[in-house]
């Protein structure tokens, strides 16, 4: 109760991610110095691009260090505050990483009505993972009226907003997804007009007689297998966001042949636009993005499914099950 | 002088084009129906898409026929007309393919005034190879002041031109060309700020030093080896438009491990833009193209190469030394 417990990266993964890399440890509560804050978290959000954080290959962010605390975004009360902005009580978004307590000076917080949605949609629906498929979908695939937009994980945060969102927009949403249960819930409750399961020996032949008009947009969030099935349905001028690739992070690489000068003939030959994106270069875009989110959850037009696991001890496993599609709806631990 | 000569597709290329995919024909002058005309071809343009039309692989357009006459953009003059438009000695840019004389109904074709300029740049740097370099760097590569541009096939038509309109716009110029010849011109005569020559041993750190702040625009119309060292210095957001991919055409493919988990990692990492094109997608910014060009062929910023061969009979010879770089600027037959 006394103490700050925090998950650190104890070493980076050779490949799949293992219990080992991560440590936890109990800390002293830190105290805030002079304009800042002590921050106590109430959830935590996990994740994919998390794994990229945990190698020190060259990314568009720096990797956590070596007994460096994870990375994460977090649903935050403040205990303690030195800053004359917040005071004690007030609920913020912040990026406080793994851990129960941290010290802010401010910069980067933003606060959070608690009495406007709950407060883990805050690192979901109505946070980074909602307006990644927001600002992807809309910015980077357009999708058109009649048109076929696909997404992998489509169960997941990103990919079952992504389908609604294309709905909503008029496309037809083909969505994929591990196991007969996903693949229920996106079409049954989202909505989506046909659900794929990538565990089926035919997936590649379904996904084909889901998409008999060709796929104008396919939201990249997996990559691998995935990728090889979409690839020689993509239509003319089609438009590829890449948001993600996570069933390359854990390094189980393709083998075989180089595909990448069949992958160029296409993109020259069906004048396909590739466009890796991640949301904060959109981030003008955010008031708009909350305020048709907001409207379109009052409606019903878009719905949403969290994943919440309790005790930050458990972040580590629940990370680990999220790489292999074990989580199902957005997931957040709830820290305290 | 009474025949029409005209040059076919023999066979489909495996791999390397060889002079018997062709076959040169005699055939006696066709006689225009109703509406129609007779076009006596002046200048028929090569170009390395050319190579892609020998192949019955899918593409945005479709294969020319075994025995078909070979497909290409002509400039002609008007022979018989049975059509209101056009009289006799109308000078007009067709697409009539490699023979001496065609029929035509009228569509498509274009009106030349010979006294704008030199007729042969109809198909070269007032045509679609300029509009080429015109459309795909602007609308896509987007170039800003200050950033870096590199081009392949940098003497040829397309390169040449995207280079100059790079630095028109402010960009710094960077082309890659085959010899020491070729790299000369670019670099004295076009004024690109570097050029380096593929051939070099060390190409690709030489490549490297000239892009001390890294590439922002690579406009891609060669593949192969010059992607391999262009790709590990694209900057965060580089756009990549890709236009062409002719050292692919032939079939020379790469080998050894599969690049396409990398180059889609790289896509997510640095927010790439990776984008096929053809110009006519574009086509409703030829009007802009054409004004902005001819002012910048009298003001002198934008200088032209061409490579012209004298005889329809030395086509298939002139076309296959294209595909190797042997020519040196546009490459046009004079047919007549």
């Amino acid at each position: 109760m006394s103490y700050n417990t925090r998950i650190v990266l104890a070493s980076r993964p050779q490949g799949r991610v293992k219990p080992e890399n991560f440590r936890i440890e109990e800390q002293p509560i830190p105290v805030p110095g002079n304009g800042e804050l002590l921050l106590k978290i109430l959830f935590l959000s996990l994740d994919p691009y998390m794994r990229g954080r945990m190698d020190d290959a060259k990314s568009y962010a720096a990797p956590v260090a070596i007994d460096g605390v994870m990375e994460g975004g977090t649903v935050a009360e403040v205990v303690t505050s030195n800053h004359p902005d917040y005071t004690a009580g007030d609920i913020v978004l912040s990026h406080s990483g793994w851990q129960s307590y941290a010290i802010s000076n401010g910069i980067g917080l933003r606060k959070l009505d608690p009495k406007a949605a709950p407060l883990s949609t805050a690192v979901g629906i109505l946070g980074m993972p909602g307006f990644t498929a927001y600002t992807g979908l809309l910015t980077i695939g357009q999708p058109k009226p009649g048109e076929t937009v696909v997404v992998a994980a489509a169960s997941g945060p990103v990919g079952a907003t992504v389908g609604q969102i294309a709905r909503i927009k008029g496309a037809r949403a083909v969505g994929i997804a591990g196991g007969p249960d996903k693949c229920a819930f996106i079409k049954n409750e989202l909505g989506f007009d046909a659900a794929i399961d990538h565990r089926a020996p035919d997936f590649a032949d379904q996904l084909k007689d889901a998409c008999p008009n060709g796929i104008d947009v396919y939201f990249e969030n997996v990559g691998g297998a995935v990728w090889d099935a979409v690839f020689p349905l993509l239509n003319p001028f089609a438009r590829v966001p890449v948001c993600g690739l996570i069933a390359q992070y854990n390094g189980l690489d393709f083998s075989g042949k180089d595909r990448l000068a069949t992958t160029m003939r296409a993109i020259l030959t069906k004048s396909l636009t590739i466009r890796g994106f991640i949301q904060r270069e959109f981030i003008d875009q955010r008031p708009a993005f909350a305020e048709a989110m907001s409207g379109w959850l009052r409606s019903g037009e878009v719905k949403y499914r969290e994943d919440i696991v309790d005790g930050l001890a458990n972040a580590p496993e629940a990370f680990m099950g999220l790489l292999e599609g074990r989580n199902f709806g957005k997931l957040v631990i709830k820290v305290a």
